[in-house]
């Protein structure tokens, strides 16, 4: 992916409001000239598919049937903290998150709607840092802004709502993988977590590993290729692999069996995990945030640049062991491997 | 409109949690069992323009082009405060606040996405009672619950993103006013604002106005049948009569002119202004989050049901005290009646 100063475009950064957007709070800059800002970074007045984008009550948009939608909030103190990033990725990094859903069930992103909440007192240009990531985020995305909401609350929390298009194509569903599918991941995986783990520790090596947690960035036109390649199951890897895997087993009633060493890895974790004293495995099975997609395909047809991890396989009868539902990694059920969140 | 117990359909209240929801705090609960009582309070299974619903990464809808959408945002202690409202108040207020931006661009509603952040302390009960206002407010739109996210916050916050479609037929902008219309209102204005001050003085009359304001009822259906009178404007009146006048005004350049004594007023409404030494012509010129709808329309054209209160007029030459576009109510430009948010 190209990285941000590429994506960069000429818009005004400070609206209509003529003042000193670093002394400024919030409630100083008022709602108007925040929305504006907002709503320069990704104009959707060169999009066809957008009839009225912001500043009528609606945004109105003609795209193909089926529209796709998903929402995704990033909460100050709970998803992020303000001393580990900045408000343009916390902002690139809420769109990023929401528009996986989207690519996640074989759509192309259209636009969205971003609410922000901060506290009154919030300098100005916290928040026309955070458009800025917002738009940094729509247009590597082809993506316009359709509508804007500012309001006060006691954290800073972006909620956006995005919107896509099937483009008459089908959904892919987290339930539809087959016995004999093969389970196929888009790009590396538990860079979010290494760089989280990296930033806790107050370590500053590893920049591609603390950049990717500050702003992971999918191919998210990954999505609609999976969709065309003929994926039987699609969902993004928000919660973690073994997460996932488990809601797409328990979803088909399918043995999922993953081969660990088969999980494409990020460049520098096996040297983080090592300085920390860190298991690089819980990163790549556990870490969650990474948002590439998770797709089961008929053998063969996987697409170019994606990576094999595993097949999808019956409960046949006879171990005990293995539920009718489940993950093996590397042939041993992931309750016993001892992640939390499974036990 | 039906109150509230004509809406409530048998729905479960309390998803797959077992315990104790009234002393049960939302972090026991978890997010999986508060998010099946959201997507149990307005099903979408039985909604044809739901393809799939709540539970996947994304909803995807088959509705005729245009896609209309627009998020609203209610926030404890700015849009609300627990002791004057409840719970399922708040929950049905968010999606009328929100869909209302919807009916204004003649839309019809389809659903909504909602994301609700609470402290995690935050009683279960209180999501679920919000959760059920949620769907309260969808059924009685005939609209779906499309998807939820429940995030951990350190106050209360529901943003409702609401989709709709035109059904192929015209968006209505809110500045296509041409002189010559008239401008008509949906219904009554200044019942929210009464029912605030009501609360406010710790008043416990007027049960109408009181209601209104935690939950505002206007019809939502007349933006559609606007849009088929050949409306030429239409928006929501959610910052007050006099602020989405002067929007329509000076988004079209033209001259607004209201008389006032035409402008419908809530029953109660006199009764209450002496009661508080209050002016009722404030709430009903200034008053917002009533949310009905304000248009413009060819004379004749006026659908059943709605009030004409005035015309729009070219800024004939002349007299220079009245700008090219500006809102006169009872022949005063309203700059001059001392309405603070326009001066």
């Amino acid at each position: 992916m190209s990285d941000n100063d590429d994506r960069r475009c000429d818009v005004p950064l400070h609206g209509d409001w003529e003042g000193d957007w670093e002394s400024a709070s919030v409630a100083q800059v008022g709602e108007a000239a925040l929305l504006s800002v907002l709503a320069a970074q990704a104009r959707a007045r060169d999009d066809e598919r957008v009839v009225i984008g912001s500043g009528d009550d609606a945004a109105v948009l003609d795209i193909p049937s089926a529209t796709v939608v998903s929402t995704d909030s990033a909460v100050e103190d709970r998803h992020f903290r303000w001393e580990w990033t900045t408000p343009a990725a916390v902002g690139e990094r809420a769109v990023i998150a929401a528009a996986a859903d989207i690519a996640a069930m074989g759509a192309v992103i259209v636009g969205a709607v971003v609410s922000i909440g901060c506290p009154p007192s919030t300098s100005a240009s916290v928040v026309a840092e955070i458009s800025r990531g917002v738009g940094v985020g729509l247009r590597g995305l082809q993506a316009s802004l359709l509508g804007g909401d500012l309001v006060a609350t006691r954290q800073t929390v972006v909620t956006v709502t995005v919107l896509g298009t099937t483009a008459g194509r089908r959904a892919v569903r987290l339930d539809g993988a087959r016995a004999g599918d093969v389970i196929a991941v888009s790009g590396p995986l538990g860079a979010s977590a290494a760089g989280l783990a990296l930033l806790a520790a107050g370590v500053e090596r590893f920049p591609e590993l603390i950049a990717a947690h500050r702003v992971p960035r999918p191919d998210l036109s990954q999505g609609p290729i999976a969709e065309r390649c003929g994926a039987h199951a699609l969902t993004d890897v928000s919660d973690g692999l073994v997460a996932e895997l488990a809601t797409m087993s328990q979803a088909a009633g399918l043995v999922f069996e993953v081969d660990s060493t088969s999980i494409p890895r990020p460049r520098e974790l096996a040297d983080a995990a090592v300085l920390l004293g860190a298991d690089a495995d819980d990163w790549v099975l556990t870490g969650g945030e990474d948002h590439q997609l998770l797709a089961t395909f008929p053998p063969g047809t996987v697409p170019s640049g994606w990576t094999v991890i595993g097949r999808v396989a019956d409960a046949s009868g006879g171990d005990e062991s293995v539920d009718r539902a489940t993950v093996l990694i590397d042939g041993i059920p992931t309750g016993r491997r001892g992640w939390q969140s499974f036990d």
